[in-house]
């Protein structure tokens, strides 16, 4: 079992690589250095073990634990796409991790090889899902659902050659929108855009830019061009590897091993080459050479143009492009098909800058849910998919440069003793706090250093400290301490509560 | 493979009763309801299927798909529950789903048999998680992390024979808090209690108990009756039966089963049928037949005296019992352990209470980290479980009974048009409605029914409809209209964003 480059999917030690000459030596060296970096970012080998426990203690290849900060990463970017979801109305749902493995079947081409199955324990034979387009459409046959608008953020796996260190796991987030039920034409498809933007926007990636294209116009221009239509998603899959490829590569591809005359193939790049804005799409629409052969052709131009007026009424006019190279790679897409990208490419810790940005993909896929459906019933969808392990990565490396740090909590007071004995009052007082719904902790130690309590608040950024001492409590009186700058208040004993309260809107205020 | 009610793990077809005396006929009765409703609650069966897709359109057994509503009453719970977390300072992390099968080796007794392996398909042997708690801990030793406080909420996997009525599946959320680190005696261990009353008190799930015994008084009272130290935990075991079984019974297995002299069984039954408040400890502290017997009960009873002193400093005096009859299954726990139960226990819609109404239990574990450290270096860990599953099918219960409709989405206001061929305006309104933050739809089709949508808005529960009309937006008009009174007014159409935005505010101040 080998991925195209070459690579077996087996343990590190295990890789072999076969002679191919396809596979270039800067490929090898990323391949090789990526190898090193993961193994060094499995901490704790087995070498320091000793007596029972001899196995290494690690995550499974390809995965990783989600530490604090990571998380609130996460939680920040995940928050904010959830709020663009839920201006357009979206709700959510969930499937389980496991499918019966009958339901992916047939559904990956190729890549079902990558499907991870459960052992076969006595009952049902199952597998990981490998993404949440097959378990949605599954979801939408069996209960009968005939429209829906959802969203869901989930895990998948897939047995892949993990790459960690460009962000390729094993074990990794999805974050997918979809559109499903028999409206008109292109109405949800330019919403799903219009959602891409916004998240874009809000997450401040820098500037992007959403290709478009369509299926059909593809499979037009294939037809037009005279290539047999049982070659029609080959020569699709070929013309995927544009954004990676240059255009020599691929026409290779395309008469070496696909079978197209070389003629053929330089009429498909006459096309392929060309992006633009709605004034292509009407230029197409003239040439007769093209919508004169194909009724596919006339048809996705057509579409195009709907989408793209459509567009200008959500304000996308300068962030879409009608980009004729765009072909996605999954057999599913039946309409439109888009996929965004970042311009200013933020590069990761390795100074790579992971490919071409891609950010964000998605399209129409209106034949899906009809693979499960008995009666072959179909509902047509259209969705986008979130690429939010980029997004995570690209904010991880981001902060990581600026030496910012995260906070991965939001405790708003902390509650230290200036002297020995006094743990019974910090646990009353905290008791208080909490009772005012005010986050508030105090050290698990009976009689911590007032130093080290402050220390604490800094290095967790929390904003107030509230300093309990025996002549201050005697007087009825609590020292308030701003963390940042040290000012302290004094504030009486009954009022702590609403004297942070009143602090901490103070606070915010001023930023 | 057989549980303790000698049900085989394998398709209900298969399962075949053992002959065993302690498999009551209420049991079966209740095991065979919930099999025939298991059996109906998975929609659409093969039998209608045709063509190439022979295989039944279901989710794996045990599992099922949450839909919008049931993820709503889920978003609401873990919100509120992760509030609480955070009010208490708590940071969260995640695990990778599965972990190398030897991580799981060892740690669930008898319970290994439930884990669910995935295939071989060459690499590592991998496991699904059976909790999060031994995740966790691989955690902490794998990254050498000596203190944190964490919370996960995240989904684990047993092969367990399914209830699914009664809410018992074989994928399900848990819910984790857990404190770490070397800390003085008790007062993480009595903060623990206090999340778990703040939750409660939070869900309003009704009046609530906690239950606590400490794992080396009972360690002690077995002692100090003459059990041998190497029954402890299969003693300890009987004890823990004592929630769903009578003394009588569990006596009998003591001595039948596990080898105890009559004699011995029912001094350990003086004991275990003890519960109180901090006056029941200073009684035992003054019975020489235990502290005088057992330097492990006079230290277990030393120490509930301090954790019951921290519960009242925290305000929890009333809602804590002091438990001798608590054992908690687990062979991990170290010291303090703790169960909230319901008083007043909703029903299910089968009518059933679902048990003693557990809703949440943990305890101190300090030997768990140890075994994963390879020179096993302990942190001392204490935490507390939210049964969130139980949770979610009381309010979903709740809730069926009321009749009462959740909200599944945040729409505020639906952008609907009068007439025929206002699809452009209905979309520039929603551009501008987006562009201002607002949370708006509109109809997917070209010229729907105005009846049609306004009935949308009622069904979904949105406040506001914004009605365009040829008339109305000839003279520079909106209509607003209160979707609940069927009040409308009239706003200039350049107005919209902000004339939704202040009757949302004027709405919410109403409530």
């Amino acid at each position: 079992m080998c991925d195209e480059n070459g690579l077996t999917y087996e343990e590190p030690s295990k890789i072999v690589r076969k002679s191919k000459a396809t596979v270039g030596s800067k490929h090898k060296v990323v391949e090789e250095l990526s190898h090193v970096l993961d193994v060094k970012a499995q901490p704790r080998a087995a070498e320091d073990g000793a007596g029972p426990h001899r196995f290494t203690l690690k995550t499974p290849k390809g995965t990783r634990d989600y530490g604090p900060s990571q998380m609130a990463i996460r939680a920040d970017v995940l928050n904010k796409i959830i709020s663009v979801f839920k201006r357009h109305g979206a709700e959510t749902i969930d499937t389980p991790i496991f499918e019966l493995k009958e339901v992916l079947t047939g559904k990956y081409g190729e890549d079902s090889k990558l499907i991870y199955d459960l052992a076969d324990q006595g009952g049902e034979i199952l597998s990981l899902r490998y993404d949440l387009t097959v378990p949605f459409a599954r979801y939408l046959a069996m209960n009968k659902i005939s429209n829906i608008k959802r969203y869901h953020i989930a895990k998948v796996y897939r047995r892949d050659n993990p790459a960690m260190m460009r962000g390729r796991y094993r074990e990794f987030y999805q974050c997918d929108f979809d559109i499903a039920g028999h409206y008109d034409p292109m109405i949800p498809d330019v919403e799903c855009i219009r959602v891409v933007s916004e998240i874009l926007t809000s997450l401040q990636l820098g500037d992007f830019l959403i290709k478009v294209n369509h299926r059909q116009l593809l499979d037009g221009i294939f037809e037009a061009c005279g290539v047999p239509s049982d070659k029609f998603r080959t020569v699709c899959s070929s013309v995927d590897k544009l954004d990676k490829s240059p255009w020599e590569e691929v026409r290779n591809e395309m008469v070496n091993e696909k079978g197209l005359s070389p003629e053929v193939a330089d009429q498909i790049g006459e096309y392929v080459c060309l992006s633009g804005k709605i004034e292509l799409v009407e230029r197409l629409l003239q040439e007769e050479m093209l919508v004169g052969m194909s009724r596919s052709a006339h048809d996705g131009l057509e579409a195009m143009k709907l989408f793209l007026k459509y567009c200008a009424l959500y304000g996308l006019q300068d962030q879409v492009s009608f980009d004729l190279s765009l072909a996605r790679g999954l057999d599913y897409y039946t309409g439109v098909i888009y996929e965004a990208v970042l311009l200013n490419d933020t590069k990761t810790e390795q100074g790579e800058t992971g490919g071409v940005g891609s950010i964000a993909g998605g399209g129409r896929y209106d034949n899906l849910v009809g693979m499960f459906d008995p009666k072959h019933k179909n509902v047509p969808c259209v969705g986008v998919s979130i690429g939010v392990e980029r997004v995570f990565s690209v904010l991880e490396a981001r902060l990581l440069n600026s030496r910012a740090k995260v906070r991965t909590t939001e405790v708003e007071v902390f509650v230290a003793s200036a002297q020995k004995n006094l743990l019974e009052h910090r646990m009353q007082l905290c008791k208080e706090l909490w009772d005012a719904n005010i986050k508030a902790e105090h050290s698990y130690k009976r009689n911590p250093k007032l130093l080290a309590q402050l220390q604490y608040c800094e290095d967790m950024g929390i904003p107030l400290a509230a300093i309990l001492g025996e002549s201050e409590l005697a007087r009825g009186i609590v020292k308030l301490r701003k963390v940042v700058t040290r000012q302290e208040i004094e504030v009486e004993r009954e009022n702590v509560a609403q004297a942070v309260r009143d602090l901490l809107t103070e606070t915010n205020e001023q930023r």
